[in-house]
């Protein structure tokens, strides 16, 4: 944290990354369809990390010094065809970042050909030289590349009230942009990562009614994930010939179904963004209410659902990780509880510890019910851990405590809650509450 | 947790205490009012923790095997006026406890005579037994000193989700309510505590312009704490002659500055409750709009903020406190953010670690005002640590490095943060989130 606020040495939230040096080494889980809540569709088949992306896109990534520790902090993504097709989804945060702001307020977000993205500083909280350096650094890429400024996406991720340190990204947009090719997605990948302890990213082939389309995303989160739409950076691109509005659609659904449904801490980054981008370099086309517009749709479910969870597992400190699920006939009570649940510092410390303490589940529901919904008490609540009934109608009921003792010592575990009443059903994937978590966020200091 | 929930042997929250024993030698503040944001009112004197109980009042704690540690579990505490008044206000909770329920339901707040608290079990998630347990102990105390049944309010904390051990409260209801006495208000204390690190408690002579009165308070809780209303189980008593309206009022009104505004992790609890009873044995009347209502007010305000703060102070784990200041023009706006801030993981962890990181701040603002509020973007949000100016107009700005580090290193850190436009305002008080919270509620198995 800089008096005079400084281009240089900013100490960027990536230096964390030291800290999880051990888990870094266990790597990402593998295959990439590896968790029991993202199950690989029969048409989908994993081409593995070294497939490169669709045809149509080229990436790069490389360091310019953004991070004082000298890892790669700079990445584009070029889409080379003529008419490419686009979607995006930004936070809902109050404060976005300026990336954010310049990129909803001066791109063509359904044409887009060009991601920016840089770790290592997030310029938000930076004001009106915030906006400027990102309008600074679209314009410096689209004269390195050859496209229009209104065509370039930007995304930053690190340090939040930090200026841009505007020399060395203009040397690492001249650097990345001559080292452009098909298989620069992992170096993109390394770009973009900040306290991330494995990579989240994937190569993927589609088998369409009318042929066979590629599909790539490169991911990144760990921390600030929260339930309220997108959570991160991801960016996805396909061959596939999409509308622009079937891809916005598809998009929206599909983000709705995943980077909304996870939490890492409940908070809410300034900076997230998710990125469609379409080459149609195929010929495969994907039309509006198509049998392939489902299939394609499902795809890209699984994809985002997977790396949703990725990010959860990879949240920082994260142990272990849950899914909650919770049904009833109240929509708005059963989305609160879900959340409720999933942000509990109780239930995550629980989790953490592999404690079948159900009673803060009581608690948690209870705090997100009080005062509202159209519940009378004492609340008929049902609680199932692993299958495993605990609670009945809001009463504790006898249950095998050996086999429930040792389904929460799994890696992923299940919550059911069923509040009265059917029709409403939601899930939210969460991490649990770590020494590391504190670790991570707390013994950092500037 | 019990695969058939029994009556004995109740793994409690109270075990807990045995992981806090370093910080329980350090003993409570001193003297009571001991806070910048609770500074003693001039006509408040403390007499210290000897003093006993208002005349009118006696009180008692015994062990009676509720906690397996064998520690105090079981307090009564009784008003011996003809005619007593009193005021509840109980957790605003959809899952309540049983001892809530029958309070609520049963009882005559307005005329209550007897306080009947256990620790080492919340009697929650315990449904129709848990109810009937709850009755009868209210009954059993009842025959034990001489009251009615619904003269006797009912207060539990401990682990959700195991029944009353019946046999040991009984047994417990008869031997406390043979030794009542004026002084006992320190053995009634240790009784409701769990995982309290210290006492909470007090005993102040207030001079109104009729005369002098007394008021007193025991009061535990340290987790599970949130900042919507009561927060833990806190009971008052004065010697004033009150009106059951007036005790209403005042206790709602101040239960609003006090508990209502702090938080240790979010968590509202199942069995919260505080209660102010008065006996009217020193004769002095406080009449409603009087002088004296305002003056009994102030200390009973004064009271009840400096109980809250030594809440959040004992709160799980908590190395440093803090408090929030939101102002700006719109009231829903300003409370959503200081409960965002007050509530950050993120932050609390960057309090915890003494780390000036006021970036997650803009983050926790950004989160609570995401997809509402009237404000355009990017956010003109000014922010003070320890009135130092971090940010302004959104902007990060030059300020005196060294000054903030050492700043953040207080055991009391205060943060301000101005929206735009001005008329509300409010505050939250909070503790950090340390490795000793992850320790006290996650290494502690059943």
């Amino acid at each position: 944290m800089a008096g005079e606020p400084s281009e240089a040495g900013v100490p960027a939230a990536e230096e964390r990354t030291l800290v999880r040096g051990d888990q870094s080494a266990a790597g990402p889980p593998q295959p990439f369809f590896h968790s029991r809540w993202s199950p690989k569709p029969e048409h989908i088949r994993d081409l593995g990390p070294a497939a490169g992306l669709p045809d149509g896109f080229r990436a790069a990534g490389v360091a310019c010094g953004i991070k004082p520790s000298g890892n790669p902090d700079l990445g584009i993504l070029i889409c080379d065809s003529e008419h490419p097709t686009s979607a995006a989804r930004f936070t809902d945060t109050g404060t976005p970042a300026a990336p954010v702001l310049v990129s909803q307020q001066h791109c063509r977000l359904d044409a887009l050909r060009v991601v920016l993205a840089n770790s290592g500083c997030a310029n938000a909280a930076t004001g009106r030289r915030g906006l400027d350096d990102a309008a600074k650094s679209q314009g410096a890429i689209a004269m390195a590349v050859g496209v229009q400024p209104d065509e370039v996406v930007l995304g930053s991720t690190g340090s939040i009230s930090h200026y841009l340190p505007m020399d060395n990204v203009l040397r690492g947009i001249l650097d990345a942009s001559s080292r452009l090719r098909q298989e620069g997605d992992g170096d993109f990948q390394q770009a973009i990562q900040t306290t991330d302890a494995f990579e989240k990213r994937a190569n993927l082939e589609v088998q369409l009614s009318c042929g066979t389309v590629r599909l790539s995303a490169q991911c990144k989160g760990a921390g600030m994930i929260s339930p309220r739409f997108a959570t991160m950076l991801c960016f996805v691109q396909t061959d596939a010939v999409l509308g622009a509005e079937t891809a916005d659609l598809l998009l929206g659904v599909c983000v709705q179904r995943s980077f909304d449904r996870c939490t890492v801490d409940g908070q809410l980054s300034t900076n997230d963004a998710a990125i469609l981008m379409c080459s149609g370099a195929s010929g495969v086309v994907v039309a509006p209410e198509s049998e392939d517009e489902l299939r394609f749709g499902e795809a890209l479910d699984a994809l985002l659902r997977q790396l949703a969870i990725m990010m959860v597992r990879d949240g920082e400190g994260a142990e272990r990780i849950a899914r909650v699920t919770v049904r009833g006939g109240h929509a708005p009570s059963v989305e609160a509880v879900a959340r409720a649940v999933a942000n509990s510092p109780l239930v995550k410390t629980a989790l953490n510890g592999a404690d079948p303490n159900w009673g803060r589940i009581v608690q948690a529901v209870g705090g997100a019910l009080g005062g509202r919904g159209p519940y009378p008490s004492p609340l008929a609540v049902d609680i199932s851990i692993e299958g495993i009934q605990v609670c009945s109608a809001g009463n504790a009921i006898p249950y095998d405590e050996t086999a429930l003792a040792k389904a929460v010592r799994a890696k992923e575990v299940e919550y059911d809650i069923t509040l009265p009443g059917d029709g409403a059903e939601t899930e939210v994937f969460f991490s649990d509450l770590s020494h590391d978590y504190v670790t991570i966020n707390a013994d950092y200091t500037t």
